[in-house]
């Protein structure tokens, strides 16, 4: 059963660009992403792609669309077991989908073009999201706030500054020290007001 | 007295565009470097700029050449304030050198480009290495690496995944959560020993 109507066809041009710039983007880099090559990829025509997406943010902003949501981990209840998971879930999105590649892209475009802004803080509101409500439940605002930052940070640094994933002893590790660290930290707060 | 030399006026010239290169990197971003542009900027030739530096990631290499020593404060001897220090320090080099906009370059180009990763691997060596010092004489390897991260992130996921600096109150709030969480961890596994 094909759906032959306009905008079908476009929804559908629209997916295919959509992966291509992505797999582009991700396994080839910023500098790979051309109407030329995106469209020989996608299996589209370069006019196409200019009519639809006449710039490079354009294809870019179409292939962070395709990204969909944020890896999440099912929770458990267990907030170490859940925090960990989180970590895991996010180290196998920079293994599996390379989603260091587009922090990197987001990093270097969200400050100065709009779309690309909008697009990180949806991304990273969904890929902070579950992990901040866990430490809102346990932490005031300024703790759970910090506690986000190091949690990125146990995935984000080694892939962006290191070019590696954390270990699993790591990452256990890491959580260990947030909850043990929030522990102390809040008990103090609690105990001097 | 002015220094006719040869070799002093490629190293004058040398200087010149690698401050240049550094300037147009960090306030434009890559898509600014060009042979053209720094040429422009440094006050040289196109013809200059492609003899000694053929390609675009010679520039690059260049500019980070310029950035010199990795920003580091005096140590005091207490740890919980020396690295908040650390953090201000770091932090200060994300908002006047631009210190993320670097770090970008180098995640970008640090897996694929052999003189990026030296430059990379030598620039975060220096970056971390106070830290890491002080991290080893307080926990057991696995602890210390994954405090080094923890700590890192404090200034790393906010500038690149929020485009923001963390204020004074989290990076202390941090540092006091990674102490007491090292404090927690090593406690519990020196007595479970």
């Amino acid at each position: 059963m094909t759906d032959t109507s306009e905008d079908a066809r476009v929804a559908r041009t629209r997916g295919d660009v959509s992966r291509a710039a992505l797999e582009v983007l991700t396994k080839q880099g910023w500098d790979a992403v051309s109407h030329a090559h995106i469209a020989r990829v996608a299996g589209y025509s370069k006019t196409t792609l200019y009519t639809h997406w006449p710039s490079k943010i354009d294809l870019v902003g179409l292939a962070l669309d395709a990204l969909g949501d944020m890896p999440h981990s099912v929770p458990t209840g267990d907030i170490r077991t859940d925090l960990i998971n989180e970590l895991r879930a996010f180290r196998s999105a920079v293994v599996d989908i390379k989603l260091d590649r587009i922090l990197i892209v987001l990093a270097q475009w969200g400050t100065s073009v709009e779309e690309i802004a909008e697009i990180r803080t949806r991304l990273i509101a969904d890929g902070e999201g579950v992990a901040r409500a866990m430490f809102a439940r346990i932490a005031d605002d300024v703790v759970a706030e910090s506690a986000i930052h190091l949690l990125s940070g146990v995935v984000v640094c080694p892939a962006l500054m290191h070019g590696q994933v954390p270990d699993d002893k790591v990452i256990e590790t890491s959580v260990d020290i947030i909850l043990g660290g929030i522990e102390a930290v809040q008990g103090r707060s609690n105990s001097s007001s």
